[in-house]
């Protein structure tokens, strides 16, 4: 017993969760830590934002899914360093921890490219407690506007959603669609039709790596749903109060949500790795450079398409078969059996725009929208949620939003933050 | 049109609620203002704690409960003080809000009754931010034994609940329920035989209003299922690491519940009335002296019992049936029809234990113990929840607790401050 090797992972998102999954009920030990006790369903976080769904269906306790598994400790903490060469881990509140095998998936945090004040008044959307936060601003400004509708015309109730990706296009859908629904009857004397949602792409189409009719479907079912959409146009400033485009047009606006892309994260900087493009460089088995026993996974990997022309988007689905691909070399390694390169099967993707609206790009090129690909994309969505209990509240929350155009999590808790700002 | 009489409500609680909603549809203007913008269902905050509920079923957006009602205006507003001589209401954010009629329904605070370390380190448990703190601070106490089961000597384990009431009560069973069934499952290498929840209440026995048959049915139910009783005693001093009783006993406990009783509200304090013993006095109608527009209800009042006696009890059903009786008195007097005193309709006062466990004291005396009262505890409760999907989601949340063991809202959310504690 006392030769079992001990693995491990940093992170417990799509890549860490999956690779500890993959070894559970191995013969080794598995050691999983996160500054969160839970598991993120990071594709759903937006729907957070928005009101549909509440934090717990879209954050699932970690250890409720390693219950099973005797030889998966987790642990919630901070990772403070790692020490390569002594093989062990600096976390907050323990003693150092030693691996024979280690797996880094930190994932990354919102990039402001140095943009002036983007770090100090945008609102972020990358983990759950930003998706949260940006709730109760959101929640928050109806509520201000509804008392002084003067401040509408200094922007109050105009939400700039930066960055023309899937992140930025879901939010702006689910966010004209809260407005038109939940918050059109809550606010009967705001005249929504003040409210604007502006979503600011620097690319001349959304979607970049989507198809260009799918780019064109996006971009039309937007507008007809009411946004205001700025393609070729970068922000170069961001304030309380508004935030200024290259073309020198000031967009008064309170709430600025910077879906803009993502950069490396502050702990994986800390770490003794040369970053490329604030990601971590890895061979075609996903191993580090000079260090064979440590991996990266995950949006904190770069991980490069098999021709190595490029490195594969930052996905939950990269993520977790990264995840699973490292747990499986390891097993591979410890029976002594040669490793293969790591091969990223391409299962499609897709975007929602809003109800009864999404794109799906098939792996061989074909496409789908509209109410299949929504219908689809909902399903695929379901059944990757992790818990039973989540999927089944995912179903009711969906299905009541959808027959009743109701949010229900639309409640803002925890406002000291905010208070000033609103009163 | 323009004699339209304003009525303003301060407090969506029972009290604020239930007499805006008495009011809808009259020929009467209503402008209710509270702090937050969801009403919060009380008696279930902490199941909220306990990691059963999560917060959006407990907490609904008020706006939701008014849609149908043209004649009522919400706002989420501070209320910074009221000026009884000229009629009006000063709120942040929004320029003097004028009243014909003004109903004071503010609710209390937790009471620390001048005990030292109490209002720095126990964690009251009256708001639903409190509910959601509380639970964080739980799960991450579990976390930090986890990682260094030394901490548990110190009490990092150790939950101490202050109050033998309601609250206290159904604190301690449900903490005890949390602990022997999701977090044993969740910290398989914790001994939970170390883990303690305290109860200590000043009086002889628990639910001092019960029948004696009750507080022992509860006295008996709480210690088998483990909880540690300490009745006949007080609490001297409370800080981070532990708490003094007056027998001179110190306990370790890293968490200390304050569930001893109401104060006034620091809100309430501020307006230019009399306090008695911390509550507003109100006429046999609820209006205050000296004012006859302007009325107490909930938690914030004192309104006695019919013998004048005692006043009635801090409890839903109260604030609730004298929001209405308030409501229906301004009708009256708007009728110029003659306005009947309050009179309380007892309709019983009910607490649960635990799963299948509760006790229930009906006016006349009857009492029902065990299962039935859990199950009339939970079917009156539904029924009270306001909104269907809150009730569906209530029904959803406590089948599955009830036939998984499994409490499915235990996720840390919005842990920065807690975080130097943990690590």
């Amino acid at each position: 017993m006392t030769d079992r090797k001990r693995i491990v992972i940093l992170g417990a998102g799509f890549g860490g969760l999956f690779c500890s999954l993959k070894l559970a009920a191995q013969p080794v030990d598995v050691i999983l830590i996160d500054r969160n006790d839970f598991h993120t369903f990071q594709p759903l976080i937006y729907q957070v934002a928005t009101g549909t769904l509440d934090a717990v269906t879209v954050g699932h306790p970690v250890r409720d899914l390693l219950h099973k598994h005797k030889n998966v400790t987790f642990h919630v903490a901070k990772v403070l360093d790692v020490d390569f060469g002594a093989r062990e881990v600096h976390v907050s509140g323990m003693g150092p921890v030693s691996y024979d095998y280690l797996v880094i998936g930190l994932g990354s945090v919102a990039n402001d490219f140095g943009i002036p004040g983007v770090a100090d008044h945008a609102f972020p959307l990358y983990t759950l407690d930003d998706a949260v936060r940006l709730r109760s601003h959101v929640l928050l400004a109806f509520e201000a506007a509804d008392k002084n509708p003067e401040l509408i015309e200094d922007g109050e109730l105009t939400f700039a959603i930066v960055g023309g990706g899937p992140t930025g296009i879901e939010t702006a859908g689910a966010m004209v669609e809260l407005i038109a629904t939940s918050l059109a009857e809550d606010f009967p004397n705001l005249d929504m039709a003040q409210s604007r949602v502006v979503l600011i792409q620097r690319e001349s189409m959304l979607l970049p790596p989507f198809d260009p009719k799918l780019q064109a479907y996006a971009e039309e079912t937007l507008k007809d749903r009411g946004v205001d959409l700025r393609l070729n146009e970068a922000v170069t400033e961001v304030n309380s109060t508004h935030l200024v485009l290259d073309s020198g047009e000031t967009i008064p606006a309170r709430t600025v949500i910077w879906a803009g892309g993502l950069k490396s994260n502050p702990v994986v900087e800390k770490l003794d790795i040369d970053l490329v493009r604030g990601r971590i460089p890895v061979s075609p088995d996903l191993s580090i450079a000079d260090h064979p026993e440590v991996f990266a996974v995950g949006d904190c990997a770069a991980v490069m398409s098999e021709d190595g022309e490029r490195a594969l988007p930052q996905l939950a689905s990269v993520a977790k078969q990264a995840g699973e691909y490292v747990a499986g070399s390891i097993k591979r390694q410890l029976a002594d059996k040669p490793v293969k390169p790591f091969h990223y099967s391409d299962r499609g993707i897709m975007a929602t725009i809003g109800r009864r609206a999404a794109v799906i790009q098939m792996p061989g090129g074909h496409t789908i929208t509209g109410t299949p690909a929504w219908a689809a994309w909902a399903g695929v969505h379901l059944a990757l949620l992790s818990g039973a209990e989540s999927r089944v509240t995912a179903v009711l929350d969906w299905s009541w939003s959808m027959f009743t155009h109701q949010h229900r999590s639309r409640i803002v808790l925890n406002r000291d933050e905010e208070e000033d700002q609103s009163s």
